[in-house]
């Protein structure tokens, strides 16, 4: 299925970083959801690069709903949102056509498409594909809150540093949703910030780990097998560029732990059935428990940094040597967090939409 | 889709622990292919319970290819192969039908299949129905061999115990399939089996992190979005039971790394260009270089541990205590090896099925 | 997705006519549901050829479920129904291996599977596959009854001789459903029945048109593009073997007529909107609209006749004369017609699946 | 899947009849294919109205290809192809807003998306969104032309008139693809023209029957159950608004033959196997048998005539008298052609892809 996701509620993404105009449509959102413009152009804005840690490269994200939305709501149709590239530099990249950019997709798109794939900024890899997300996501969010279904993301680790642990979790997402650099330790986020500037002045990039809660999922959502709460959520979010591991709960964590310390023992807490802990991520053999769904993605450095590297010419089968103009992020985490909370987003509203019918959302 | 897997080869499963038979269909393997009966009890006896560090349920895995196979190749028909259950103890189970196990999909089960869910043994959560993907797999194993593809997987991590890295990748994969206990130090290996004999003499379980390595697969297989080649493979992988992390090439090892040390730098080897390091294990956008695929999953400690635990009965909505009885594994991190092998043979079958046709394993 | 269909409930078939067992997937039913053991056999006689007018194979149609059915309901985990061939003469056609019959799929088998096809009894291209259709159609149409949606099928045409229209349509089905050879006047029946039986005597054979009707189905069902009603039905329908045709409402009947003609109008009875006419078959844009969805199936001839036929020996590629022998049926529509409510039954449950949730069917 | 069709080639469409712009995704065409903008641009013109014959509604159909496209040819990545409306006349329809017009998807609509939907000219239920498809499916009729498979389509039958049957096939669809009024036999043509006209003036409309084939697909392709090539058509054509009915080869022609008439004896032709007849549409078993693929689509009168029909208000449940206004097409068969066209290019383009590999149509 290639650039479309989901099965009840699907996307479908297309375009090019130096092309005309991107986009994503969004097919089978119960009819009558409320489109709040502001609440889709400020999560536009979190993953727009901005201030000294992120590419200079800024475009103002005007997106045109096009189709299925009426007088303000969905109606139940596809959805197409597009976007226009604007700021596009083009000439940045032409002279290096074939070298392959370590870490990057030039190459593996040179073997798949055989040369005919668009190579500027990235093409159909790049980043800026994911504002199509983010758009769409804005929307599956919305409609989730008001099912009382809450998700928010914050940088778990980067360099060593690492934020404070989900605590009260619904508040701590709405704090989240309110930073631009979303941690819920200041201090720490302090100091990755500054180890993100470090990291650019030395003309070099870091990664690290963001962290994903999603409320008010009800337990018995999710197949035992293939199409598992995990499984559909990481089948989503590795499309992310620089996801390169995703884990639920504390698998990290505990990974040398024993059966009698990974386990959630279960309690009655207010009446209703919960576990004590929350190792398992709010998924038991692949369902929804009731527990708040937890997963980490371990994001890679951006591949792209100032540092001259070895590569190879793949037009002329030869070695060569890279040094990488353009405008480049020397992390992507921070803004990667709003496309990690839209994939969510727009994950689980297929899975409730295919359990609970095509209306649920409404 | 459920319980079915793929789009150009698909697999279908089956069955719960304490049914008649259990069972898969895979769909969409090339005609052709020669069925390797030793081979497939081999695979099966991997996965099957062994020695002290495993449950005493011992069943034969006697199987019976029943479709899409005809003197002895496929027919490029739906495979169906059936195993019968054999040595169910049904009355174990019964005693303590609501009480959740912890860490089980006990009550996730009873969330979605309202009651209705055959409980004896796991059901059909029970990691009994891995028996038909090892059957599956044996058969994609092969079929891959023959495009001298390899697939081998090693114990990484168990209880702080490191194996070696792959360094001989093809040999490493060769000697990894002729063990039974799938490490690459033969030292680090005792160390984990003692350590596993520990945790049983506990009536405690361990869990660890699987390694798997696939060699051959050729570049420009994958998609960029969504049907990313991670995508794919973390989707299927999910389902195994108690994968709860799925990572690729070096993602956690080098979660503090700058771009510069993450990078994969490019070379020309014997006239092919290869990577220097492989650090994004094998892809990159979503598409693989050509390079060995690396993959690492989590396995989490076996749930059913004999020490008593906290729970609660879902029937009465009350809290309870609850005593695991049954036969039991302290570790299945030796035995899922066998499934990760077969998981990820199916996965490559379909990517390459699709890419380059459905007679392209023939 | 080859031998799978359906999105919510999905059918996976698999087997050959002379191989071990044959037998079906279903996935996605509702938990809860009361497997009828006396329907379901039942439904598989009513497939099974019987009589003058039928094949001289004669099985018992034994079935076992073996996963997804726990004491006696179902699980909503799969349910693999498994028939075992009996009965299977397989050297009636090992002489004529090469020799393409006419209408049959001989040799486009060869073409697609390259001769590694199992040819015994026209193997997976066999009716006989379509007993396990039947078998979980029995399940299906069990299931809808219970919401009060009823399926039956007549006979409308054959060889010039036309069965009167539905009329009092629930009526009329449940009639339908007592038969054996179906249709709604006994005197075009006799007629029908007198003309198959010409037509084996002449070592001819004879198709002829089904017309099916589901009422109940809720208005609001269904896609306005790809998945349309029609779509979805059309689909799995042509996989029937000798389907060659699918139409909605009256849409051959009223082939020259005008819009004024064909346009249903809408009225209120008993304070609910109807249409006046049905000439669309329930379907409008795709979507049900709360009248009885009406389809009909154009059944070619079957293939296999004693008259002596050209041909073409596809191993030598040289022209051939074939004398076709074995046990062979002078008209399946009869049939055939168990076939088309059961796959039309599993169509109508995973659309309701889909629209109204998991449960819906429960 | 809902708007969304194919497996490895996959169109997704999107926009209502009176909203901004609509358009369209092709998804998984090999790169390398060259765009040809003046073919697309005159099979949109096939589309258009024009003459006495059609609504007087008339757009330029200007379009934009935003993705997938880079220095004039496909890079292998989706095609998002933009089509603005213009001339929209929306106080047209809000007056009528709640009285269901005949034979069209309004109360279905209502049915299912609960009043949200964008009632406009149809909204995503207009004929219009099919201007996606043909921009779509002309880039893959070109794409097929280059591996020699050719597409053409004629109105078999309209109102009594029947032109003139295949009979050069590649002959008669080079000339059906330079008229405007695809017919073979001039003089019916002109017949069928004068008794639209003669609809027309009456204020109502005809239907009528289309009549495709395509050549060149070499034998072999399709699936045995449920993904038949029969079974695929049907399905994407289902979608084209008033398709009630597809049959293959001469379904209804046959409809009362015996096997031994209707069987199509196998021949060496020119050293080739080829079948004498071709009643079977080309395909057998579901899979294609090298001969031209041939099939029919009954096309109902458009529903929309200027009679005064009966019908309901489903705001109030009350029954109402419409007098439908607007610009309406008397016969909408002669521009529906090249939708036909266009579908089954899409189709086959997505069988090929499937049985030889994603670059097949490079």
């Amino acid at each position: 299925m290639k650039n479309t996701f989901g099965q009840n509620v699907a996307v479908t993404i297309f375009g090019e970083s130096h092309g005309e105009e991107i986009g994503v449509v969004i097919d089978g959102l119960a009819p009558g959801i409320t489109i709040d413009h502001e609440f889709i152009a400020s999560q536009l804005t979190l993953r727009r690069p901005a201030g000294k840690i992120s590419t200079s490269r800024q475009e103002k994200d005007e997106y045109r709903i096009v189709s299925g939305v009426f007088e303000g709501k969905t109606t139940g149709t596809p959805i197409c949102i597009i976007i226009p590239n604007q700021n596009t530099k083009s000439k940045d990249y032409s002279a290096t056509r074939a070298l392959a950019r370590p870490g990057h997709a030039d190459y593996t798109a040179y073997c798949k498409y055989h040369g005919f794939e668009d190579y500027r900024g990235g093409g159909h890899f790049s980043g800026r594909i994911t504002t199509g997300l983010v758009a769409a996501g804005a929307i599956a969010i919305n409609a989730l809150k008001k099912k009382d279904i809450h998700i928010g993301t914050h940088i778990r680790e980067l360099g060593g540093i690492k934020d404070r642990e989900f605590d009260n979790i619904n508040g701590d997402i709405e704090a989240l949703n309110k930073k631009t650099f979303a941690v819920l330790d200041e201090d720490a986020g302090e100091k990755m910030y500054k180890k993100i500037e470090e990291t650019a002045a030395k003309g070099d990039s870091i990664g690290g780990m963001l962290e994903c809660a999603v409320t008010g999922v009800p337990a018995g959502v999710g197949e035992p097998w293939f199409d598992t709460v995990e499984g559909l959520l990481a089948h989503a979010l590795f499309s992310i560029p620089a996801v390169k591991g995703v884990e639920f709960g504390k698998a990290s964590d505990l990974k040398d732990a024993y059966g009698s310390e990974y386990n959630d023992s279960f309690c009655i807490k207010d009446g209703k059935i919960e576990t004590v802990t929350n190792n398992n991520g709010g998924i038991n053999g692949g369902i929804t428990n009731g527990m708040p769904i937890i997963f980490r993605c371990r994001i890679k450095p951006t591949p792209s940094i100032y540092k001259e590297q070895d590569t190879v010419d793949f037009f002329k089968n030869e070695e060569a040597v890279l040094k990488i103009k353009g405008r480049h992020d020397p992390a992507i985490i921070h803004r990667a967090r709003v496309v990690v909370d839209s994939v969510a987003a727009l994950v689980i509203c297929d899975l409730l939409s295919g359990r609970y019918g095509t209306d649920f959302l409404a």
